[in-house]
C-alpha cells in the first residue's frame, strides 16, 4: 500500500483510482491486523497465557491503534470530498510520516515477536544451540529488515514519484508543498505534471542546476 | 549526531564545524558500539553462552557493520577534501538514507535485546506475570520508540533544515538537489541561504503557492 504511488503502472491510473488502491490495500491490511490481534488474545486465553505483558504486545497494540487512526483520518481527509485543500496540504506530511513510522514500528514489533516465539518454542534443542529452525527464522527476520529498508527507500526517493513534466510552468501549480517524501499531489487541469524538474541553463548560470521540486494542487477527488 | 544539522545553535556555526560535530558524535557512538559488542562477546564467553545465535545478534551485528561502513565512507567522501562535488551530490541521498535506516534498525535491535533480556532474566516472578520491573522496562522500550520517531520526524522535516533566506534568487543556487530528507548543502558565497521558500503572489496567481525547496551547492570543505 505504501508504494502504490511509486509503481509505474499506477501512473497511468487516475489519481482517484490510485487513492482507492492505497486505501483498499490498507483496509485489507487493517482487517488482517484486527483478525490477528483477536486470534492472539484467543490463543492466550485458551492457553492461560497472560495478555499484554510483553514489550512486543505493548508496541504492537500501539501500532495497531495508530494504524486504525491513520486509516480513519486518511479516509476522512483524503478520500472523502469534504476536506478543504488547505487541510489536506497541512495533513499530508503528517500522514506520510505517520504511515512510514507505523510501518517501521510494525516491522520492529514483528522482529520482537519472532524473538519471543523462538525463545519460547525452541526448547529441545534450545534456540541458543542454533538448530536449523532457528537459522531459518533468523534469516526470515533479516529478510523482513531488508524488505522494510527497500520499501522505505522506494517511498523516500523523489525520483520514484510519479513522473515529472519537463515543460511545467513555475506559476501553474497551486497549493504546492515540497516535502521530499510526500506526494498525493494532483493537477486539476493536467494529469501527469505534478512535479517539475526545472534545469535552468542560462549563459550566466550554465553550471547552475536547479531542481525544482514542487507538488501540484491537492486533489479534491 | 543525526539532528546536528537541525539544531538552531549549529546554524551559527560554519559548515565545517557542523560536519566535525556530526562526525565526532558518530565516532564516539561507533567506539561505544564496538566496546559494547566486545563486552557482549566477553560476557557470553565467560558464561558459556553461545555467540551470534539470536536474531537480535544477527541484526545487531549487521547494523554495526553497516554503521562502520557508513562512518568510513562519510569520512572519506564528505569530510576529507578529495571527493568531487558531483560524487558528494550522488552519495548524499544514500548517506542520509543509510544513516536513518541504520538508526531505525538499531532501535529495533535494542527492542529485541530488551525482549530477550526480560524473558531470560525475569524468572521469579516471571515476565508474564508483569512484575514492576517488567512494566518499567516495557515503558523504557516504548520511550525508545517515541525517541526514534521524534528523531526521524526532525530529520525528515524540510522546515527543520537550516533557515532559508527570503530574498534568495532563483538563479543563484548551484548544483541543487531537492531531496526531502537530505541536506548537507552549503553556499560558498553566503552562509545562510541554502534553502529558499518562494511564495509568488501575483495578480494572476494570487492563490497559487509555490514552495521552492532547493538545496545549495555541495560543500567542498
Amino acid at each position: 500500500a505504501i508504494i502504490v504511488y511509486r509503481l509505474p503502472w499506477t501512473w497511468k491510473c487516475s489519481k482517484l483510482l490510485m487513492k482507492f488502491i492505497h486505501a483498499g490495500l490498507n483496509t485489507i491490511a487493517m482487517i488482517l491486523a484486527i483478525v490477528s490481534t483477536v486470534a492472539v488474545f484467543d490463543f492466550h486465553n485458551a492457553n492461560n497465557i497472560p495478555n499484554m505483558y510483553s514489550l512486543h504486545s505493548w508496541i504492537g497494540l500501539t501500532a495497531v491503534i495508530f494504524y486504525s487512526l491513520q486509516l480513519f483520518l486518511g479516509f476522512a481527509v483524503f478520500l472523502l470530498p469534504f476536506a478543504p485543500v488547505h487541510l489536506r496540504a497541512v495533513l499530508m506530511p503528517i500522514h506520510v510520516y505517520s504511515g512510514l513510522t507505523i510501518f517501521a514500528t510494525v516491522i520492529a514489533t514483528a522482529l520482537m515477536g519472532i524473538t519471543e516465539k523462538l525463545i519460547f518454542s525452541l526448547k529441545n534443542p534450545a534456540y541458543s544451540t542454533s538448530p536449523p529452525e532457528a537459522t531459518l527464522v533468523n534469516c526470515l527476520g533479516l529478510l523482513l529488515v531488508i524488505f522494510g529498508s527497500l520499501i522505505l527507500w522506494m517511498a523516500s526517493r523523489p525520483h520514484w514519484k510519479r513522473p515529472s513534466a519537463e515543460n511545467a510552468k513555475i506559476l501553474r501549480p497551486i497549493g504546492a508543498t515540497s516535502e521530499g517524501t510526500e506526494e498525493e499531489s494532483t493537477m486539476t487541469n493536467s494529469s501527469n505534471a505534478d512535479k517539475s524538474d526545472l534545469r535552468i541553463n542560462t549563459e550566466a548560470a550554465r553550471k547552475q542546476n536547479i531542481k525544482f521540486d514542487e507538488a501540484g494542487q491537492r486533489s479534491t477527488m
